[in-house]
């Protein structure tokens, strides 16, 4: 705990992201605003390693809010310290009783394990900061250090900061609460845009942790409790992350989040028994496999005992799983579950699994529907310890798909639901698209898996069918950046995530406005210019890249930019089907490849019906003529037209918009942003003329407007 | 010239080519040949390293051939040698009066400077090969062994191998016979389908010479006498080639080409003088520069008395140049040329120049223009030993293209034509396609430069402008692989272009027939089958790829496979067009890009006029819709479904072919040739359906016959 926990060669506002504390008034102007004598003091009565960090997190942050460094009073045993003292008490229910004191015993059960209360007795001036776990206490604390960052001390409309404080209980919505890093041991990272990786560089762990801790507060700061830090990608030197030549390395990594309350999981190799234990077979019902999984996960939990568990993809995308021994996916699942079930480890069994050999000139083969296909005749096999991670939608992490059909789909099956903050399909962090939106389009998707109200969110919590292991996991979109996401604006989506895994509840708006609030401070034009930029960035993207749900349309490989056909001759299963009359995927049980009979009945029904359908997943749902009238009363090829002409005009004003912020914001910010904002606006005319170029060549149709196709 | 000509771990009828000399006879069965008296005893005067490598490659050849190794008689002087002993004499006419009066000095002044004469004197039972050159009395000797190798002892109707040898002159119709390695130091090769560099690998010169020793042989025996041997892109380490670090290396493998009378070349990077010179500038009238050049020029020939020259690839695809210093391409190769003046070396500068950051929505620049528009304007400003080295066609390599307007447009300037051996466009030598009827096409095209017979042939050997350096450059398909090509057949593209290098005249068939002779032997089957393989093979190519001369149509980067669109939203100016109503490129002067006027006027004529126009080139020149009748009485579209199905059809006949030969080849060959036409077959259907597909959609027009079409 002696380390700095800010690097200084990485200090700035880009850096400090949202934790930077340096935005608690608008009027201030660099000067500390007035410190209440309650925040002088920090008085904590136990011994935790998670503890400590919280006090750590208090101090630098009042510091850097107040200009007052409080004094601490860390002692052994609750008798040391008067109950009377005022300041900030941080403690357990059972660990301290001078903090569980301070609340009722209805109170402290309403918040469970990582759920906390916080109560400012204004008698005593004290703010108790109290939870059944020390990751709770940590996770209020960041909460109090959010909410004196967010209350402008000269608001004269504002609540008082004490009033604020009153009371306040939260309760984690979800039991998991993870990210997955994409990142390979050789430094890159699959699918990043923001740099190289923080954790490896050339075949080793990187020796400096301090920039691994500092993205540990960052995301327990929002309330994340897990990561895997290793490609679901296993290759060959990874696979040995589970050995003695690299388990130190990973115990040492543990380390650095545990003292922020986050578990470490490794995505593992399934082929791992042959490739590093020299067996002939990782067939997982063969005896020899199974203790050869038995032992090295001993060994794992010997070097870290409060390891996760594995996060695996297994037969998929060319990587070995149970397949090879014509055993299913919960044989496989399972095998690890064992290994795993004696240290309470669990296994995270990835769902993306498709046939990536198809033949484009198939058409029955349909890729939305094998993760369906592959898992619900599992229902009820899996071990209790194993939970499947789904994809948010049937193909891949696309601006605009349908949702996936598993969820509401495997009543007897644990479930968490991944998201992709990393921008692969959404501009990879050089277009702004803030994604929470669609993932709230998403939680908030009614499944009537139990009838009305069967909304995504209340399955993968685990309420809907009283399952013990629920959650969020999503791909990471950090590196090793100066503002860790490439795009300085991306932050929003690192933040947003963790918000909404914590409260699936929380609004895109009100996620958005805290951030820029704790970014860049109270100034109402900031805040209003870049809520405005976020919350519109979404359709903007989607206005000019792939129309109305078909998806794709982008380069092989990188899948940057434009490529109307780039995917429609290849292997991979994600074809619109554009022919001189129509476009797009009939996945109607009437006609096509009877996709839409993997929902409950209402959306059956609903993406059945070329009437019901919504305009935004017509071509999803169905091959459909040019002149094809959509519910807004455009043809889809003018749709085309004007969504594009659109979005590329909408694009050219977000670089607008972000230029008039300019000396309202961190110069090195705003630099990097509006460089950013002009290659958007750019290359959203390449979109756009490439889009519709490519429909006027095809179908023969004049734009309405007449405006210049190519 | 102690070492072992081959290598042993690469010894085998894949490794020895068309130098195997063990298919003598078809009869035989492995038993040599009976051997005159004649060829028992070799006779040579002269000391001369070429010299000796004659006698060496005489030796092997005739061993092989006959089982019988011949005895040398190597002497200081003419005067040691009975004028009247039975052998083969070699010698050059000033170092050997015997040989020299074996010919009157007619025959002898017939052939120069590399030219040789044969001629069997059956009453001494003398074979007397001479030249004026000892690399002229190397050619002689490697066609001595052609002949024998190529005359079936067991033949009846054969004339007899003295009477073919009675009287032979043979004269090089191009002084310049050049084959450009793009191999890199890293090992790598740019375009190269046969393995890594023989020449290079991880940054570092081979140490293995051998190999490279048994590449100039195989050259020398085609009658090639040049070459450069990294990459025309040259990069930062290629750059030390010209510095102490690199130069020993490259005078050691100078040696080795050296003994096969071949020159070594180098290519350079325009901006040497900054990236390793220390300069601030690469400005060709520069004083600092033109030093730099100087000096580091003196001290490539003071390591390689013989070097030479420069390649240089400059202002054309990101490479530096003179442009940057608003400096032309004539200042430039001057300024190199002036640097290798004193010692007799050339600067080849490459016309392949062209804006390669187009944009695909702008109609008007037109890539094909572009080396005619750089060119043209600077006839006769270029030193005279400079060379331009032009491609066969304006755009780069493809399959069918027109032909390069600048040969014939620059009276006052010397060139050389450009061919690419290995198939970056053709199939990757995983398909079979025989270049030399392309090239023949080439050649034999008339430019009209100066009337009616102005053959492009005739420009590139120097003869219509009466140049003082002319020939043929081309990249070489040669890498590690065992056979040296990939494909086992591939190796009649090095063989051919040698041979055609020497003497344009020679027809495809004869070529191919020599090749397979020399290859396989001489089993009439054997020569029927691959001889119509490889002469139907450019069209069986062609049809199932790109149509009617349009090009492209592949995969991005790598270029193998197909890919409609692959670059017709790119930046390099290599558009087909294509929308509903059809497709082309229009390159005429009265509606398109003006193209056409490059030609003379009898070749603009035919192109501007979409009457005229031949078929294969329609697209090439012409927009034209699906609907328009070509020539052959089909309209563009059915002729594209046509072609597409028949070349599939064919590429499985190619196979088939092929298999018929089973137990009649080298098993080694005849399984890899197998596995490649197999894949080849499938891989035309993949081409088939690809392009069919595109156009029925992107048309609408259904196939006349009712074929499958996705």
């Amino acid at each position: 705990m002696s380390r700095s926990i800010v690097q200084t060669d990485l200090s700035g506002p880009q850096y400090d992201a949202w934790l930077s504390y340096r935005s608690g008034s608008s009027t201030r102007g660099g000067v500390a605003k007035h410190a209440p004598s309650w925040i002088q003091h920090i008085i904590v009565n136990e011994k935790h390693e998670v503890l400590s960090t919280a006090v750590a997190e208090l101090i630098q942050g009042l510091e850097n809010i107040y200009g007052v460094k409080p004094t601490v009073n860390q002692a052994q045993s609750a008798q040391t310290n008067s109950d009377a003292a005022p300041g900030i008490w941080l403690g357990t229910w059972s660990g301290s009783s001078s903090v569980a004191g301070q609340f009722s015993e209805s109170e402290r059960t309403s918040v469970q394990g990582e759920g906390y209360a916080i109560r400012f007795n204004e008698e005593l001036g004290q703010l108790a900061i109290g939870s059944e776990s020390a990751q709770g206490v940590l996770y209020g604390t960041f909460h109090v250090l959010r909410e004196l960052t967010l209350t402008p001390e000269s608001s004269i409309d504002a609540e008082p900061l004490e009033s604020r404080l009153r009371y306040i209980a939260e309760q984690p919505r979800n039991s998991l609460r993870m990210i997955n890093q994409w990142d390979n041991v050789d430094g890159s990272i699959e699918r990043g845009y923001a740099g190289d990786s923080i954790f490896y560089e050339k075949g080793e762990f990187t020796r400096d942790l301090g920039r691994i801790r500092d993205y540990a507060r960052l995301l327990a700061s929002t309330g994340i409790n897990a990561i895997s830090i290793n490609n679901v990608n296993v290759h060959q030197r990874e696979s040995l992350f589970l050995t003695e030549h690299f388990l130190g390395d990973v115990a040492r990594v543990a380390s650095e989040f545990r003292a922020y309350g986050i578990q470490l999981f490794l995505s593992v190799n399934y082929a791992s028994p042959i490739e590093i234990g020299g067996l002939n077979t990782a067939d997982p019902l063969d005896e020899q496999v199974r203790e050869w999984w038995n032992v090295h996960t001993a060994k794992v939990y010997a070097a870290i005992p409060d390891f996760g568990g594995y996060l695996v993809k297994a037969d998929s995308e060319n990587r070995p799983g149970p397949f090879t021994y014509n055993r299913d996916h919960a044989d496989g699942a399972n095998m690890l579950a064992e290994a795993l079930r004696p240290f309470d480890g669990v296994v995270i069994w990835r769902c993306f699994v498709y046939n990536c050999k198809q033949d484009w000139r198939d058409r029955s083969t349909d890729r939305a529907r094998a993760a369906y296909d592959h898992f619900t005749p599992l229902d009820g096999r899996f071990a209790d310890n194993v939970i499947l991670q789904i994809k948010n939608g049937p193909m891949d992490f696309q601006v605009r798909e349908a949702v996936s059909p598993l969820f509401g789909a495997m009543e007897q099956t644990n479930q968490v639901i991944e998201f992709q903050i990393t921008q692969e399909y959404t501009g990879q962090q050089r277009h702004l698209c803030y994604l929470v939106p669609q993932w709230k389009d998403v939680l908030d998707f009614d499944t009537y898996a139990k009838g009305e109200g069967s909304e995504i969110k209340n399955i993968v919590d685990g309420s809907m069918f009283n399952r013990p292991y629920s959650g969020f996991a999503a791909v990471s979109n950090i590196g090793s950046d100066a503002c860790w996401t490439g795009h300085p604006l991306a932050q929003a989506n690192l933040y947003g995530y963790g918000r909404l895994a914590w409260n699936p509840e929380l609004s895109a708006e009100e996620i958005a406005e805290e951030w820029i609030r704790l970014t860049f401070g109270h100034d109402e034009e900031v805040i209003h210019t870049i809520s405005a930029m976020l919350l519109s960035s979404l359709d903007i993207y989607e206005n000019y890249t792939a129309p109305l749900g078909v998806g794709w349309m982008v380069n092989p490989n990188h899948h940057y930019g434009p490529n109307v056909d780039g995917y429609e001759y290849s292997k991979w299963g994600t074809y619109h089907f554009a022919d001189c009359e129509g476009i797009g995927v009939d996945r109607t049980v009437r006609s096509g490849t009877g996709y839409t009979s993997q929902y409950h009945q209402q959306n059956t029904d609903k993406y059945e019906s070329l009437e019901q359908c919504p305009d935004e997943l017509i071509l999803f749902f169905h091959h459909v003529p040019y002149t094809h009238v959509l519910h807004s009363g455009k043809t889809v090829i003018q749709h085309i037209y004007d969504t594009h002409f659109e979005g590329a005009t909408q694009a050219t004003e977000l670089a607008n918009q972000w230029r008039s912020l300019e000396g309202k914001i961190d110069a090195s910010i705003y630099d990097k942003v509006a460089a950013l904002q002009e290659e958007q606006a750019e290359h959203s005319k390449e979109w756009r003329d490439m889009i519709n170029t490519y429909f006027y060549r095809k179908s023969g149709i004049d734009d309405e407007q007449g405006r210049t196709i190519y």
